[in-house]
């Protein structure tokens, strides 16, 4: 028999979310009668909107017709696509970004696994705690670490604790890394950045020789314009920093699949040698070999959110959650829960009350309020002790949830 | 600087599609007025078919509709699709494969180029020639082989050759190898395998302890009623075998992203020290974490096709292309070439002639009769001395590159 890669095997096994959908399997069939209300998993429900719609029409009937049927697309996107994220995403903020810079892809989960892969098996990683379990998967696969300890932390990846006490600040790490994944406005802390912790960042990684993996998928979520929407806003970025973005969220894109990364020509690593490699054509190569770029129409619809209408749209999805978001922290907040995030991001990161666990606290919600969440500890050790909630279910259930914890639980 | 994967700098830095672009870029610039038909590149022309646009047309206005929106689908494919295809593809067929061994993914290349991160780093991989190349340059960036040589044979993998003098059927490895990619029918070559010879493989493959990567994008092009369509038709091939299948081709897919990977439940790696690993669920993982499944609509798309309006229609993109494969490979025999291929494949596979190598074969017809073909030896150092045609062209251009090839091409 062939052999497998046993780095798979180091994997935890129970996946945070399939434990999830087992107690709530187990709790609906206790109560038949309950109505449950889901705020745990990260994910839209507002529909695409009418010009994202109008325009997903008229590429299928494009392609519907021999004159303008698409086969093969160039794999990193469509220039009408990458000409428009240039330009407004990065151009119309005051930030250089060239088209061919930018790659277009079917997500920023598979970006954010998938850019590990140019760089050297034995790069050292360091990730927040709590933090997005993909970037930690896809480094325990590539080989990047050991096995887990109890609390779920891999030997070898350098760990950034963010919790109340550092007001979900990661410190700067203590020992030498090579990639650092960082993801602001934060799931699932749903904290964000200065641009003053943004610029020590981008300071370190340049005096470091390190590379700073942005995840900035929530990036429309900032209401605060003081914060930065990319990091391409700090000077010196170009040369430390690769940038993923997605529609989904944005634009309601979970189900429809667009993303984009952005890997700056600046951006070099190097070889064991010394020798300068710059990391565009690596990731070109990657895409054009691994990946056969997103679906035309897909594309046709992502670059309508650029359109008049399309913003205006997308502006509603964004106040509809926040409002959701809102609602959530304030209602939290009279229940005398301790709340963070929610105010520039999709996420409300509850402090369980003292001498109850993550999942104590998730057992205590379904089981009184019928409302199911995610517990923090999912996310990392640094997590316990915390509660995640989501803005994007619909308003009515944000609502109810919140008269349900107020009225209902103890704590 | 963070030290890169450095197995991206063995790749070939010429690539083939690059290198035809750039001389026939060159060539009309010197000839303007030459109309230039492309007949290089394995991309189909005609249009999705009535069926999928209307299923396209469908779904996207259940994007719009909040009871209706999809976001997050299942990473392996909605149960729509995946019972639709272990019904019609495998079980009308005789051919047992549950919808939890079908991993719906967005393309047979991604799929193929992905298959390897399963396997442990130091597989030994054994590829035919000419071969298609992302199954190379994906293991190259893995770290399965050295540096290429001036062939462009990159050290550590078994090549397996393919040519006339064969019948284009490679020969058992004569060491011990862990993963074998074969695709029926063959791109590049046009061949398709006998049941027998097919047998053969998978009976190696039981008792040499290596898995087959059977790539049979192009099934659906297959005439010859003794064939067969799929690997599982063989006895014993669930053990040993992992399938990829694909719309592009089939349904014409090229620009709208949709494949599959079949994965049986009885086959199994190893780890190093000896213990049995179901490969089912290393995929399930490694698509989980890196991938976040097809669009919605795509996937509605796919179901399509195997709608009586669909199976009826994409059977006409098939006849109509392989009218194309008929006309070519008989105008061509016509002006006295020898050609292979084109019968239960979409490929015609030209054998250049006495003295005349793979790149001078493509001069001479661009130059001569403007007609654009692929060069064999970019295939592999056994493609040398052969030339590609593909049958998804135009009728039109179909007809006409063959009257150009036997009025103007001086052989």
């Amino acid at each position: 028999m062939a052999r497998v890669n046993e780095n798979f095997l180091k994997l935890r096994a129970s996946y945070l979310f399939t434990e999830i959908a087992g107690r709530v399997r187990e709790f609906q069939a206790r109560n038949p009668e309950a109505r449950i209300i889901r705020l745990g998993i990260g994910d839209v429900t507002r529909p695409l909107t009418p010009a994202v719609i109008r325009a997903l029409h008229e590429a299928v009937d494009e392609m519907g017709r021999v004159e303008t049927f698409r086969g093969y697309g160039p794999e990193p996107g469509y220039e009408f696509l990458t000409g428009l994220i240039a330009e407004r995403d990065y151009g119309a903020r005051g930030v250089r970004i060239a088209p061919d810079e930018i790659f277009v892809s079917d997500g920023a989960k598979s970006d954010t696994a998938n850019i590990q892969e140019i760089f050297a098996p034995d790069s050292v990683v360091a990730l927040t705690d709590p933090v997005y379990p993909v970037y930690v998967d896809a480094n325990v696969m590539a080989g990047r670490s050991g096995g887990p300890d109890a609390e779920g932390r891999y030997a070898g990846f350098v760990y950034l604790p963010c919790t109340a006490a550092n007001n979900f600040q990661p410190e700067l790490p203590d020992r030498h890394v090579d990639l650092i994944y960082l993801c602001y406005p934060n799931n699932p802390t749903g904290a964000v950045m200065t641009r003053e912790a943004l610029r020590s960042w981008v300071d370190y990684a340049r005096s470091a020789g390190a590379v700073l993996l942005y995840d900035a998928a929530y990036e429309a979520y900032i209401r605060d314009p003081a914060i930065p929407r990319s990091i391409y806003e700090i000077d010196g970025a170009r040369e430390v920093a690769i940038e993923f973005k997605s529609f989904s969220k944005t634009a309601g894109f979970t189900g429809t699949r667009c993303a984009f990364t952005v890997v700056p020509k600046e951006l070099e690593g190097r070889t064991a040698g010394g020798e300068p490699v710059s990391l565009n054509p690596l990731w070109l190569r990657r895409q054009s070999t691994k990946f056969n770029g997103a679906p035309y129409i897909v594309q046709k619809a992502a670059a309508a959110v650029y359109s008049e209408a399309g913003q205006r749209e997308v502006r509603g999805l964004i106040d509809h959650y926040m409002e959701n978001a809102r609602i959530i922290r304030e209602g939290l907040e009279a229940a005398g829960l301790t709340v963070y995030g929610g105010r520039n991001a999709p996420y409300i990161w509850v402090k369980t009350p003292p001498g109850v666990g993550s999942w104590d606290f998730f057992d205590k919600l379904l089981n009184e309020a019928h409302v199911v969440g995610t517990p923090g500890s999912g996310f990392g050790p640094s997590g316990e002790g915390y509660f995640r909630l989501t803005a994007f279910g619909q308003r009515s259930e944000a609502q109810e949830a919140v008269e349900r914890i107020k009225t209902r639980v103890v704590f």
